[in-house]
């Protein structure tokens, strides 16, 4: 098979028919959840999470035997601005990191039982430097989407995408700006542990982008191919394809939301299907999740990237369901207050 | 083997020679952590936890691969006074629910591969209703205490201890203020759901309790004598034996939290292996966690008890311990930046 789009106007369409919740889904769920042995609403927000997987599952017991997480790899050509406290070589070297399985996200996928796969976007092809023309072709940014969508295997019941990728909270940074305005100022961080010399610099780079690209930023999908990078265009392009799929998506930190973010603005209701799995201490992610109505599971102050948050909260979500759909109601277990 | 007290003088001599956290063990440990592959700090309070656990344990490389939740229960005789919405019957019912692996915190377990207890403190002879005479006798806590004391299994690496009992948020909320001063209104909750009236009515019940007992509150066993219950006295026991074998424990709700502050206040650092799993949708636990210097690792709203909120956290802990020991470092993975 291959991705039904070959074109960003194509991938637009295809985001506009997206599937809905399944509200008869949710209704059982929640009379189920009514039923189970603890006081109402004791369970708090394990009890919103399993109504919401229950609505993309289409099941009143939702599940979350065969997660996936998906790492997908870029470089930048706005690196070479000196953005990050570590070189471009680096993202290669995680790349290899991660293959040999001795990245944080190797450990956290394998206790919460998720299968694991890196896809690199063109290592040695880094985008193009957004202070000086778009990051991509539209024939380069297209593709990316197609790794994200052909990478979600439709068996998995939920899905992490993280990225590894030298620079990129700095394209992160100039989507959210674009999309929801402020400036670099208002949206740039430290990344990896950039100085401050390093942080004014990544806010006047973004600022030069946003300049640079004004008069195509009016089209979201636009925002992408200007200020992107392969491995963010290739996440949206997996969130998309569980949306098809009615597979719902723990989103990672800033970067991930980032590239998120531009499908909601692209078609509001586009990330319906995706929780926010925690609260990165990257300065501006609360800001830009607040501005998408998600609120995170956790907020352990992480800010690695590679998928590492959204899989520590799929603990959480493994957690909220196995109650849901394991419980006794009170009817079964003879106890007295259902 | 027997518990190696015959008396509550005997058992505060006990928490008074408590082991002391590896400082070597801590040290390797953060050396280690920071040659991992991963910026400096990115892995936010999951480091801590881990260093944390390093020092416990004692070695450079925690872990979390035998955790065990145990769970007591008891019944109140303060409960005639109708401060919980629930019956005193449905203490007998959830402990077999909790035997039928019917309840939140049978799912919860095995999600995160813990084996789980019960243990019954005498449910047809509940405590003494506290607004008339001491809940117990001396002899009744050092029985409870042992309980608690001989089910912590020695061959496990992580601990949770969880409650039921109707009527017990009232003994918590009594022992907070006792422990930490305010009176009833300061730290009376509404439990598995009571109503204004019934909130009021807790209120009243704790304050006689104190105003009663007051002569012998500034002896905080007697605390635990006078206002709490057998499962609270139970899960201290439980907590200092932890102790004594340098098991770490992963603090559950207000109760748990209550039950864990007497032996903090009789012998200050006695909780220095005791983490926050959860902060409790029950008023006053933030408070409590506050009087204690321990900040929650997860905020969801739970409110159930049974140990549920630690049992999530157990996800945390074991997310935090895998990348700690199975990440590779700098150098072993070749990537620049160590």
């Amino acid at each position: 098979m291959v991705a039904p789009f070959a074109s960003l106007s194509e991938f637009l369409s295809v985001l506009k028919a997206m599937p809905v919740a399944d509200a008869n889904a949710i209704a059982a769920a929640a009379a189920r959840n009514g039923e189970l042995t603890k006081p109402p609403g004791a369970l708090g927000r394990l009890e919103d999470v399993a109504l919401w997987v229950a609505g993309w599952q289409g099941t009143d017991r939702p599940h979350c035997d065969r997660p996936q997480v998906i790492i997908f790899a870029g470089n930048h050509g706005v690196a070479a601005q000196g953005v990050s406290a570590f070189p471009a070589e680096v993202t290669m070297q995680m790349v290899g990191n991660f293959r040999a399985g001795g990245a944080a996200i190797n450990q956290l996928s394998k206790v919460f039982g998720a299968t694991i796969s890196v896809h690199e976007l063109g290592l040695c092809r880094p985008t193009v430097d957004f202070t000086t023309a778009p990051a991509m072709t539209e024939a380069e940014m297209v593709a990316a989407l197609a790794v994200g969508w052909m990478a979600v295997d439709p068996a998995t019941d939920m899905l992490v995408v993280g990225e590894m990728g030298i620079g990129n909270t700095t394209s992160a940074a100039a989507l959210a700006a674009a999309l929801f305005g402020g400036g670099g100022a208002a949206w740039v961080g430290r990344g990896t542990g950039v100085d401050d010399v390093g942080l004014a610099r990544k806010v006047r780079v973004v600022d030069t982008g946003l300049a640079l690209h004004a008069p195509l930023l009016g089209d979201f999908l636009q925002v992408m191919r200007c200020l992107g990078g392969l491995e963010l265009a290739a996440m949206a392009g997996a969130i998309a394809r569980a949306r098809t799929l009615r597979i719902p998506v723990i989103l990672d930190g800033f970067i991930c939301t980032a590239s998120a973010a531009v499908l909601e603005k692209a078609v509001v209701g586009s990330l319906d299907h995706c929780i926010a799995g925690h609260l990165s201490a990257e300065g501006a992610h609360g800001k830009l999740l607040a501005s998408l109505g998600k609120e995170p599971l956790l907020s352990l102050g992480l800010r690695l990237g590679e998928g590492s948050g959204a899989a520590l909260a799929i603990g959480v979500v493994k957690g909220a369901l196995a109650c849901h759909s394991g419980m006794s109601t009170f009817t079964e277990a003879g106890v007295l207050g259902g």
